[in-house]
């Protein structure tokens, strides 16, 4: 296993951990004083910023990306909202080719409508359904830019509302069926919040393996766990065995960075010198 | 699939759905007097009441037993602990017994002391192995009580402190080793508040079998659920799709009642008799 104990180098910030104390162009400037290199940044984040503003203080400072988050909810109750999440996406994946970002984080979508108040309908098998039909279509765009899609299985909790794809198994299964030579055009985004639950865990990734692993995720299960979207722990804090998950990843070909997102109402209170300087801590000796 | 439309001949009361407003006593009285005939008490509210009691309760009323809530949570930090745990289901088991239940509801068990503070460590393959042990220890015994015990997956969002058997398939794969020539003795218990995000669901419900289907609960997923334990929805006011995983469950063979099992800060503070209207007239609407 790849040894954290010193620096950065493998540290990515995902940049909703810093979303309420900082825009952007803060977090990126943070991200450089504190000597991290790599970031995963939102697309509300790089909107309000200005696509081309990050681009050029991402080349400036040198910092790179480990993805972008985020692509994906493609249900919808109507052939027009089918439409728009496509269309969505397809600008999703020019952005994250404009940012040089390694991979579009896709979070699948679920029941529509279901963020914002009562669900259109019941059928999960529909909205599933929908969403291969999603990946299929966006797979074929992002093919000919050149950009991979990273399908992240989110926490059954988030299925009704968030997504419909809950398990590493059921993401490689889609990506089995969409991409069955493992050209790399398609994979999976394994987030230990997620998925460090599942029974199943080490065998799907060893499964998935170098081609399809483009992204690591870290961050903890806290005990008690208060809320269903907002109440991550920082590595460490929680019951994640985080160096085992890390040695299944390493073992099954991942090289690349461990990806640090916490959304946590607690720690969005905290100066973000001091979230990074405990991030970089836990990194050395947690992760 | 059973017309449910009418009456209440397979509504099953979880008795914890009124554990706040009422002792087990008054819950039995409350049934009887809205003509159920089934319910799957508490282990708790047994011990309070009088297990020999309740039983004469039980006989006096005509009310029967869908299930006994519950044993299990075997993993332990130490031997002591591990032993402790099967003492305690071996009381369960001659409990379900004395009291004409059908099965022994199980819920694993997760690290040992996460349900009252930090835990003692959070390997979750070791309390894993200990659940396969436990199960096993348990069977035996129940085997010869002539008591079927049912292991009941829990959400994945409980998997750290209540129980590490979080799907369907994994507990089917314990029933298959401990109990391969399907005899009865060791089954399932499928609540739809568990287990109705997993894709494998149909699948594995079809798997198991009438040998192995022990019981089937409802309640329902809320939009949004605001708590990991306490928030369960009343059926029909969630997006679970009742009708469709019952009729799975049906096809597979279950003629079993529906247990309806709701734990719910909001539930419990409505008075009992009109929590048993909604749930009856929700049983024969959605369920």
């Amino acid at each position: 296993m790849r040894d954290f104990s010193q620096g950065v180098a493998q540290l990515s910030l995902n940049t909703a951990t810093l979303r309420k104390q900082l825009d952007l162009p803060g977090i990126v400037e943070a991200c450089a004083r504190r000597g991290i290199r790599t970031i995963c940044p939102w697309r509300d984040q790089v909107a309000a910023a200005g696509l081309h503003n990050v681009a050029r203080q991402l080349a400036q400072t040198g910092i790179g990306l480990s993805g972008y988050c985020r692509g994906g909810f493609f249900p919808a109750a109507d052939t027009a909202g089918l439409r728009a999440a496509l269309d969505d996406n397809r600008r999703a994946v020019d952005e994250a080719k404009t940012l040089g970002a390694p991979c579009l984080v896709l979070v699948a979508g679920a029941l529509p409508g279901a963020l914002s108040g009562p669900p259109a309908h019941k059928d999960i098998g529909l909205a599933r359904a929908q969403v291969v039909a999603g990946i299929s279509a966006t797979l074929d765009y992002a093919r000919n830019v050149g950009l991979p899609l990273a399908i992240e299985p989110l926490h059954p909790m988030q299925a009704a509302d968030r997504a419909c794809v809950n398990t590493t198994e059921h993401a490689l299964d889609i990506c089995d069926a969409l991409d069955p030579d493992r050209t790399g055009a398609l994979g999976v985004a394994i987030d230990v919040y997620h998925t460090w639950w599942d029974p199943k865990l080490a065998g799907q990734i060893a499964r998935a393996g170098r081609d399809r692993l483009l992204a690591y995720h870290v961050c903890d299960w806290l005990l008690p766990t208060r809320d269903l979207l907002n109440d991550r722990g920082m590595m460490g804090d929680g019951i994640v065995e985080l160096q085992k998950i890390r040695s299944w990843v390493e073992a099954a070909g991942y090289a690349g960075p461990a990806e640090v997102e916490i959304f946590s109402e607690r720690w969005w209170r905290v100066p973000a010198a001091d979230v990074l300087d405990v991030c970089v801590a836990r990194y050395n000796t947690v992760v």
